[in-house]
């Protein structure tokens, strides 16, 4: 059974269990949400998860990760230490969209070694297998794509990105609204480049029972990919990303009533005004699902800052409920990240979550700031340290620079407002 | 006479012209708005600026860069090089907040290399020279007060933050309320502190007449300074933080009355949904008066990264009416920002800012967007890196990770999804 049906039956499983006293939520009350679709809860049932991870209304906003080689990059112990940064740096999911290489050992290596829920998109592997075995994704079969679903199941992938809401249909209406960046999802890409091509219909969407039977099977979550997410701000909320949504919302009802978890992906590229508009839009297609996004990037202006464009964007989205966050890097639309552009990506997507978390009430979250500036007013810089989101870098930077008054920084010195104020505040 | 003086008679002067030349705007309705006080225009009548800039209502949001020693680090040709960062960066105005070694000295080379608008807080160098001549702040004068700001004024300074709304009653208030952090305010504190010990009246607030006069006479904007912002979370939307704004707008009324340009500070640190309701009522508060934010920060956990924390606020401001962000850097709570601080506490701001731009509708904002998705759309590397808000960063990424087919990038390599349906989207 998965989560989702045992929640039905109105039971609380021991991950729920496990889930709640991480959460400082009632399970009850945990077990309800499941059961409405409105939580999902990552745990792949072949493993077992160091680090569970429930996603979705009234739980702390969760940040992903994405690692991963690339068909020009294919260095899979550096893909290791990036694992390793992951989990130090506080990411609470991870995704391995690994191109290059052999795929097979280096998703085994990343599961062997990862401590928190892993996600993938299978149609990478069925594409690199079709380049591989025939010469080209264009001679990609139904079986390579349902195949490697399968198979990553099995191994124990907790969530998988499944671009089912790109139809002929979908597509079309894409090509009548008229974009500046038509298509900038990769697995969106491959998938119409092989309908256009072969004449036919997305095996995503026509044959989602398929999918939905191996998602039950090994209770995998499905995360329905938005393949025609807008890729910048000009292109947002337009009628191919909101038929792409519809699309998502029937599919998402038709996994939920398999009993089959599933959250939705969301952009992407979006004006900053556009954001909360479309995470109650997306909320209300989707029955109350888990809201997935990807940035959003609130201007396309600022490579090289797109860490900063999709923190910007996704405190706003996740305030107005957006449930998952995955982190943009430093690197985003220039190179494969660095290890550096990990941890800053991991950590930018944090604040934004963090941020939305005291805006949402979530239990603790706020108690976290009012400790940090209780040690603020104390002057105690070494509690400021130990609480700070990244403890080494503030280190760094306040090494680097000491004050005359050991108390203090060097950017007031003895005109610290806090210090000079404090007698008269007792 | 002002610029809201000659704005009320109805005439146009040409550094009006010149600024809607910049913002695209008609000089007529620019009149309007700065003689309604919902625009200001920085222009000290001492000098001929290089690069005028107006702020308010309707135009493009404009980006503050604090630089400036401290009684700990006193390095003057390190200011002036934060200077030229500060004008290749694209910060539209600089404050120069320096509390150690020759203030006079420091802030006249500033002024002699600065294109932009200058800033200061005259409180600084009255206490300064308070505690160089009779050996203590508690000793400063009205007169040591007065003078600083009329000096300043005389110089060329363009703008000049004042805490006129730290009273007796507003201290008062803010001991009532109870607070983590009382007073972050430099000039705040060094006001409340001399106020306290010498149990009198804030002279900025009692004789708000003498600065009116000083302000008329050079044309400077009074940059209504808010002494007791929050200076955490958990302290954002207090009665006190309240009071000190109702007593701001009444004195924002008075100066627009006597023909004084005026802008208001706003906080601070704050919760992401509290800063839409607290711009909208500061713009009520102060007749729309343009709101000169100082972040907001939306957590404290993030000591090395508030660059990023107060992008997210001074985004979410702006969007909803903020006109003037003051930049936050890395090195914020932890020492005196350094080069690389200031340019990246820029790029931050004025992301924040342009991204705001968007969802105000200003005009050739996501023009500027647009241009760069072309680009990215053909691939055209060297145009992206031209367009891009900083260009060196973006272009060291791409230089340090060369893709194999030298139009896409090592991220997505062969499966680049903007070149893979190219031919399918013509």
């Amino acid at each position: 059974m998965t989560q989702l049906e045992i929640a039905r039956k109105g039971k609380i499983s021991s991950i729920m269990q496990r889930v709640a006293k991480i959460e400082k939520t009632d399970p009850e009350i945990l077990r309800k949400k499941i059961a409405e679709g409105r939580v999902i809860l990552l745990s792949n049932t072949n493993k077992n998860i160091e680090k569970p991870c429930a996603i979705g209304e009234g739980l702390r906003t969760k940040v992903n990760a994405n690692i991963g080689t690339s068909t020009d990059v294919v260095d899979i112990k550096y893909e290791a230490k990036k694992l390793k940064i992951c989990i130090s740096a506080g990411a609470d999911a991870v995704m391995d969209l690994s191109t290059g290489g052999d795929l097979t050992k280096i998703r085994k290596d990343i599961l062997r070694n990862c401590k928190v829920p892993l996600g993938t998109v299978p149609m990478y592997e069925a594409a690199v297998i079709a380049a591989s075995r025939r010469g080209g994704l264009k001679t990609m079969t139904e079986d390579d794509l349902f195949n490697a679903i399968e198979k990553q199941a099995q191994e124990g992938v907790d969530f998988q990105t499944v671009h089912c809401g790109i139809t002929l249909e979908s597509v079309e209406r894409i090509k009548k609204q008229g974009r500046i960046l038509d298509v900038v999802s990769r697995g969106g890409a491959l998938l119409i480049e092989w309908m256009i091509y072969n004449k036919r219909e997305n095996p995503l969407y026509e044959k989602f029972d398929k999918i939905i039977d191996i998602a039950r099977k090994h209770d995998i979550v499905l995360s329905l990919g938005d393949g025609l997410r807008p890729g910048c701000v000009a292109d947002a909320s337009d009628r191919g990303q909101f038929q792409e949504l519809i699309i998502l919302g029937e599919l998402c009802k038709k996994a939920q009533s398999a009993g089959v978890q599933v959250m939705v992906e969301g952009p992407g590229h979006m004006p900053i005004d556009q954001i909360v508009p479309n995470v109650i839009l997306q909320k209300k297609l989707c029955q109350g699902a888990p809201f997935y996004v990807l940035g959003p990037l609130v201007t396309d202006i600022a490579p090289g800052y797109d860490h900063i464009t999709s923190a910007i964007g996704g405190a706003v989205a996740a305030s107005a409920g957006a449930d998952f966050l995955c982190y943009v890097t430093p690197s985003e639309h220039l190179r494969l990240p660095s290890l550096e552009d990990v941890q800053e990506g991991i950590i930018a997507a944090r604040i934004a979550a963090h941020c939305a978390d005291i805006a949402k009430n979530i239990p603790g979250a706020i108690e976290w700031d009012k400790k940090i500036s209780i040690a603020r007013k104390k002057r105690d810089w070494k509690k400021q340290m130990e609480l700070a989101i990244d403890p080494v870098k503030p280190f760094k930077l306040r090494k680097s620079s000491r004050p005359i008054f050991s108390d203090v920084c060097t950017m007031c010195g003895k005109y610290c407002a806090i210090k000079l104020v404090e007698e008269y505040f007792k």
